[in-house]
């Protein structure tokens, strides 16, 4: 099984917030996330900071994009990003104007979506999605459980790589042992630590222990 | 009838353009929206500065957010912003997160939503809702019709404020005189104009002539 990827959120409210944190981990990660609040407060900015500062890493733009796909794409890619995201509501036109201004699409798994769109997915040739636990829903008590893992294995054999996130931990990715997950995500699971860097390291090391290096 | 409010969608790829035509609508229009390209690419200065040039008009920031809610609403909400746009799919934690931190939050109908969903909608409190042909599906060919119509007479008999758009044109207007809309957006329906403030203006004429002063 393929070692999974590490991917960094960084979802901060500034630019100079991000920047600090991800001068502690950008080296270490695999991927690293222009998050939903830091697109939304920094703009285009955020992107090219981040692609001038790591122009090896792989930088996703978490755009959430719910419409004019392509312009959004067409202004991420020019900023830095190799990657974006839709949100999974995003009518198929909308993906697929996205999709040739970008390296890959990814489409965020939120909320009501059935197995059904997925396959449309797949037949516009998008095969990366994020299987995520909100946030808000997390703050609502919500967690982890075997549901979620059949659902991610499903998506998995649809062909899709499928990225995890929402309220990881080191301990909770050997619950994901027996999946070839593509990459697991977090924000804060490294941010909000007292030691980002030891943190970033201890997911990668948990990563390579379960999967091998 | 009360007669419909206008406002510009200003969905530029740059602060310096949005502002430019700002300056020719922005005392012509009722709400000014910072449209979710302009905010991922301008980030929250976009907000800010059209808070600052326009003091007394409704400002709306078209996040269509998907997740932390809370945190979007209030960086938005800091930066001026009075409303605020949630996308159908995000979870209702995500909405109810959102709603404490601004004046109203708007949700956008895209792709697949159901009028149950809008009923748990209403419950939370949320009364506005931006009925949505997407601009990517414009281009693909669909168009307005009665079976939008009719959905739009429906989401007011719930009791939400329906904003429309999409599309519209000064002619388009008359298909919604029998409902009492609570909105025209158009972006580049004035934007794309030789003559964006003719534009506003026969827009506002026609809302006039149809709605009454």
């Amino acid at each position: 099984m393929a070692r999974p990827k590490l991917q960094i959120a960084l979802d901060h409210n500034t630019l100079e917030d991000a920047l600090k944190d991800s001068y502690q981990v950008g080296d270490i990660v695999d991927i690293i996330e222009v998050g939903t609040i830091l697109c939304l407060q920094a703009g285009s900015l955020a992107i090219s900071c981040l692609r001038s500062l790591y122009p090896d890493k792989i930088i996703v733009a978490d755009t959430k994009c719910a419409d004019a796909g392509g312009t959004v794409a067409k202004n991420v890619a020019e900023a830095g990003a190799d990657w974006m995201t839709a949100i999974c509501c995003a009518t198929l036109p909308t993906m697929a104007a996205a999709q040739k201004e970008v390296k890959a699409l990814q489409v965020e798994l939120y909320g009501d979506w059935t197995f059904e769109q997925a396959q449309d997915w797949r037949k516009l040739g998008i095969d990366q999605v994020i299987y995520h636990q909100s946030r808000d829903a997390l703050l609502a008590g919500e967690t982890w459980g075997p549901k979620d893992l059949t659902k991610v294995a499903q998506l998995i054999e649809m062909g899709f790589d499928v990225s995890v996130t929402g309220g990881l931990t080191v301990a909770s990715l050997n619950l994901f042992k027996d999946l070839p997950v593509a990459t697991f995500i977090t924000g804060r699971g490294i941010t909000a630590s007292p030691d980002p860097k030891g943190a970033a390291l201890a997911f990668k090391a948990e990563i390579q222990k379960i999967w091998g290096e």
